[in-house]
Formats: C-alpha cells, sequence, structure tokens
C-alpha cells in the first residue's frame, strides 16, 4: 500500500481529446516528475457521467503495474465543496473528486486509505474554480508519483462518496439488468457479471431478451457463430455481452445505453 | 534561452488522429533521440486554421517544463515558398511553418530568437512536397531535443509573420468581442481575457450579450448556479466564457465560432 | 533480424480510442516492460478491415526505430483457429493475428521469420475468447521488447496468410486503380503508386478521371494551385492522390473509399 516512485500515471476524463486540457494536463505532470509513464486510459467518458468514470477505471486499473497512480477527473461539482482526495489501495492510488468514481474500485481493491486535499502546497500556485485536473489533480499524482506521503497531502477522510450499485437484479426466475456500455465496435455490455450469470443460470435453459432479440445460449467466442449473427457471450468486461459477429449489434438492434437486458430461466430445449 | 537536451516535444496540428500521420512523426522523433517524451496537445485543429493553433499552443506551452521543444504544424503553405522556423524563446523552443501560429505566444513569450530550416542535414533524406510535419519539423525537433545549437539550423530571421490581433474591441461603454474556442463541454470560450474584462468593467454593472442570452453577473465557479443555468465565468482559458452548468452553452444557445459577445456596461442593478 | 531490448512498441488497431481497451493493453505492456515507448499509430482502422490495417502498418513501419515492434489487431477471426503470430523481418517485429495484415508489410521486407504463438507462459494467465490484444499480442510484443528470443514464443511458421494484391491494373494505354484511403483532409489516397504511375504513364500526356473530375497534369505542391482547386500529386504515402489545395476533395467530388481511379494517356494536349 505504498506508492514509492511510481513509473505511470494514468488519465480517465470526459474532457475529450480535441481540446488542449489532457496536454496541459501532462505538462503540469511531467514539470513535476520528468520520469513519469503517463497513459490515457479513456477521455470519452461522456460529459459529467459518474458511473461510467466508475465503471471504466475499474475495468481497467487492474492491468496496471502495481502502485500506479490513476487520475479520474470527471468532476460536475468542480469548484463546489466536494472533496478533492487521493485514495490509495492495495494495487494502486486514484486522485479525483470524491463524487463516487471510485465505487465500484473500492467494491473489489479493499482496504483503502484515503487522504483530503489540504495541502496545496502540491497544487500548482494558482487554484481554479474550474480545472482542478490541471490545478489539482495532476500535480498532486506527479507529486505522489515521485514518493512524497500520502499523509502530506491532507488529513484522512473515511466517508468517501459510494454510488448506488450498478449490479444487476435477481429474482428466483430472472436477472433484470441493463445496457451499461456500447463500445465503438458496437457490442452492448451489460451490468449482468459473469459470476451473477453463472450461479443463476447454473446448467439450466435461458432465455435473454434485449430489444427485440432472444438469445437461448452463451457462446465461448465469437466464431462460433456465423458472421452477422447476433449472439451473446462474456466478453473482455467479464460481463455479458450482446454482439454481433463481424457486426454492430447496437445499430442492428436498435439499443441504447440504459436499454435492459433481461435473462430468463425457461424449460424450453436450448437451441 | 538554451533547449540543450530537452526531455520534452508536444505536437500540435490539425492533422486528427485517424491517419497514421502523427504516428509516423513520433516515429521519426524517436528515431533521432529514442529517450524523448512526447506529448500532444491536440490534433483536432481545425483544417488549415492558423488562428485556433495560434490560440491553443498559446494556451498550453506554459504548462510544459522550461525548455520543452514545441511542433506546431498547420501549414496551408506547404510546399510554397513558406519558411520552416525554430524559434527559441525564454520559455521554450518552437517549430513550426512561418504563418503566424506564434502569433500569440510572441505576444507574451519575448524576446525571441528564430532561424530558418536552411540546413536540410537535420531533416529527413528526402523532403516532400505535402508532409513537412514527418519530413522537416519531427526531426528539426528531435535534432533540438538533443542539443544542437539552434544556429546550425539555419540563419536567423526576424520579420516572422505575425497574424492581427484577435483581442476583442473596447470602447467607453461596450467590449465588443467573438467566440473563438468552443471546447467538448460546449463552453464558448470567449477572445475577452480577464485583463480587458476586469479593466473595463471594474466594478460597475454590466450585461453580457451572447446569441439570444443576456447575463448579469460573473460567476466565481459553476457551482454558484443551478444545474442547467447559464452562467458567465473566466474560464480556464483565463478567458471570459459562457457555460450552462452541467450542460452544453454551445448546443442550447445555438452558438458557433465567430458568434458576436458583447459586454455593456449598464446602469440596472446587478441581478 | 533481432529484437533485443526494442525500446518502441507501436500500436494499430481498429478498438478506437472511446473504450479501455488500448489504456488496458499498456497496462499489460508497461507491467512486463515499464522501459518501453508506447506509440499509438492508428486505432481508427475501420472494424475488422484487414486490408486497411496492412496498408496502414505499411505505410508507417519504415519511420520507425530499427528493431521496433509493431503490433497490430484487426482480428475479426479472434477465438477461432486464426493463429497468433510474431513476425521478425530486417526492419521490425510484428505481432498480430495470421490473417494477412502483413501482406504489404511482407511484399518488401523480407525476409522474415515468423512463429506461431503455441507458448502460453508469455501470454496473461488467463487467455479470453475475445480480446487477444490484451491476452496474448501486447504480452508477447513487450516479452520480446525485453529480449526473449522469437524461438520461446512457438514454432517456425512459413505459410502466411497473404491478401491478393491491392496494387493498380497496368493496360497498355490506362492505369485502373481505386481510392484505397481517405485521410482527415479529405485526400483521397488511391492504390496507383509512384512507381507504377512513372513508368506507365513516363512523359506523355495523361488524363485522370476520378468521379466527375478530369484532370491533365500532376502537380509537384498543393501550391502549384489556387486554392479551392482540384489537383493530383504524389503524396506522402507515395502514392497518387487526388487532393482540394486547401479544401476537402471527398466532400468536393463526392467520393467514398473503393470508388474508381483511372489515368489514361492521351494525346490531347497538356493543360
Amino acid at each position: 500500500m505504498d506508492t514509492s516512485h511510481s513509473s505511470v500515471i494514468t488519465l480517465t476524463t470526459d474532457f475529450g481529446t480535441n481540446d488542449p486540457y489532457i496536454g496541459v494536463m501532462k505538462g503540469v505532470i511531467l514539470n513535476i516528475n520528468p520520469h513519469i509513464h503517463i497513459v490515457d486510459i479513456t477521455h470519452s467518458i461522456p460529459p459529467q457521467n459518474i458511473h461510467d468514470a466508475a465503471f471504466i477505471i475499474d475495468s481497467a486499473y487492474r492491468y496496471f503495474p502495481s502502485g500506479s497512480i490513476h487520475v479520474v477527473v470527471v468532476d460536475p461539482g468542480v469548484g463546489s465543496t466536494r472533496r478533492a482526495i487521493a485514495c490509495q489501495t492495495e494495487t494502486g492510488c486514484f486522485v479525483c473528486p470524491d463524487n463516487g468514481v471510485l465505487s465500484y474500485v473500492l467494491d473489489e481493491d479493499a482496504p483503502y486509505r484515503a487522504v483530503s486535499v489540504d495541502n496545496t502546497e502540491y497544487c500548482l500556485p494558482e487554484i481554479s474554480n474550474t480545472f482542478h485536473g490541471r490545478d489539482i489533480f495532476a500535480p498532486i499524482a506527479a507529486h505522489l508519483s515521485r514518493g512524497i506521503p500520502l499523509g502530506d497531502i491532507g488529513g484522512t477522510v473515511n466517508n468517501l462518496v459510494r454510488l448506488n450499485s450498478s449490479k444487476a437484479q435477481v429474482t428466483k426466475t430472472e436477472i433484470i439488468g441493463r445496457i451499461i456500455w456500447i463500445d465503438s465496435f458496437g457490442n452492448l455490455i451489460s451490468n449482468i457479471s459473469s459470476e451473477i450469470f453463472e450461479s443463476t443460470i447454473a446448467r439450466e435453459n435461458f432465455a435473454i431478451r434485449v430489444g427485440n432479440a432472444e438469445i437461448n445460449r452463451l457462446n465461448g467466442s465469437y466464431a462460433e457463430s456465423q458472421a452477422g449473427e447476433c449472439l451473446a457471450i462474456i466478453g473482455s468486461f467479464g460481463q455479458l455481452e450482446i454482439s454481433v459477429n463481424q457486426g454492430n449489434a447496437a445499430q442492428r438492434l436498435e439499443l441504447k445505453r440504459g436499454d435492459p437486458i433481461v435473462v430468463r430461466k425457461t424449460e424450453k430445449i436450448r437451441h
């Protein structure tokens, strides 16, 4: 649980890449630690969407070197009284607003130790009310990567903001989920984890209803289906996904984020 | 005013990121200096828009380590007789076509010393007429980052191309500005700097007219307004911006780059 | 033909940059080799378009330091029996599915030595059927960059999948080509190489037909034409391109990828 001399800082934001904002954050970081690797996770979180940021950072952080520092800036409350925090876990360190973006990370990667940014000595000299990514989060992450102790940043905080669970609901006969992310291939990623799917369905027959499609089997790979065929699979996020082999499921089924996906146990013979 | 052994090269272009152009420039740079950090500022400058490039590099360079080398390639005159230059200032070194992209940087970051690229020894062996980013600007920047003296590149030039000022006009009763950038949140960035705003308006009442909106106060933060409310603020560019708290001002007000924004002194009581 | 201790890994995929996929691949690489430079060539290959991936990597790899490792993941057959390979050439090392993405590289950069990924010791512990970029290609590239011998990865393979040639057809009087890439400026890049054009046309008169335009001369630079004028030029890919000086040829001519472009020898006086 120590970041001393991290070699990687990751960035996850809703800033897009058209504006100079991300470049500026990298400049601030390199000014403080010229030896750091900076990796973009994504800057395409929908504006101000804290749930999406929480999902994306949770899906990505575990693939980075232990001790990496993850900056997450989706921050509708910038300039308000919401806290800026640095939060160290077993796996890494997260620098972000205290608005719930760490909810899913902390569901698994506990225990943690979090501090609020009280000491502005490690921030830029002028702190705006509109761009804490530049003025607070980037410099704090850079200083942490050089090995300053977490406690130097500020006092311990325990009651971090947590989002309501986004997990699918499970009843005796159904899993009621929804689409939480659509990737650039048009794959529909649901909030139904492989664990929930497997423990609920076990070896029984089932029907997945999503849009106007019904799917009665789980593929092991895309290649088990014909090109153009609609299929269900446990995807690379570890969640139930709906895909079209070599096609775009979101376009085919005309579905969008938030749309329901329901898995029902059936007596029908599995196709 | 010396770049010897810079550790950062930044890139600002209108190339987009769909094509291999940026990757190729990075390959050329790493071939010459494998120890350099390369940072993208943005590649989304509107095609051939020199004013926008001038604005963006001016807004970003100051956040990078002193001595960083900034490559700016927005170059409608590629292959013509326009000069290629390297320009060293107090803060950094800029490698770019001599077409005005440094206008706003040089308004502040003087004195400078500029040379034209006369010596093709530091360029790629074959210089095309279509891609000087790859053939001239990238290799020149990489060699500069390794410490070659500016004078080795070519002769001193003094009469750099400068754009007309893009600053807002100030009269006794008004500041007449326009929208010069719209960021990915839909914030409308004007050419009215905080200095002009403050020195003109001082403590008087005022009305900001932009599209069909009138705004009579300056926010200190987004959070001072309700979600969805239209507001004026000095944004992270240090310019007057029009925003919608947790919304998109460009969509709400149906405004685009170039549209006017006028601040008028009023006798009305401030709302 | 040895990669020992490469300092650069490039990435070329059809993953886009909205999803965390590219960030995750970089995390996997940095976990294995924290000292590597990772460079994005592009992540905007149209989904599953192997021809485009083959064209783009061929256009870019030669600009990178000798011994660089190039990861190309456009992989419609992920999870099927298609092989994963690492292929070393004179210039670099390529890690990719064996589906033809190296076709154009291997047309020139021979001889090569390729192995199939038989030894999963250098892959992630769990190999999914949906994301070999993360589970196989990224870790294999990272281990290669640290100097493991190619032979440790798996057995030699010789019959790599090759795409049919995409080269233009040449007759006695014509070159029959097509548009194979449209860049973000709207330049129409054809499959007519400068070599084919020059050897076929030599010093004769010609007419280039593309859409409803006819062009009778080859520009040496954009600047030889008026702003807004349609022109033909050997572009930075080394192919015949159709451009509009300071404009967008794809929009002007309403053309798309795959559309024909024909160069015919004429008796007409060259304009």
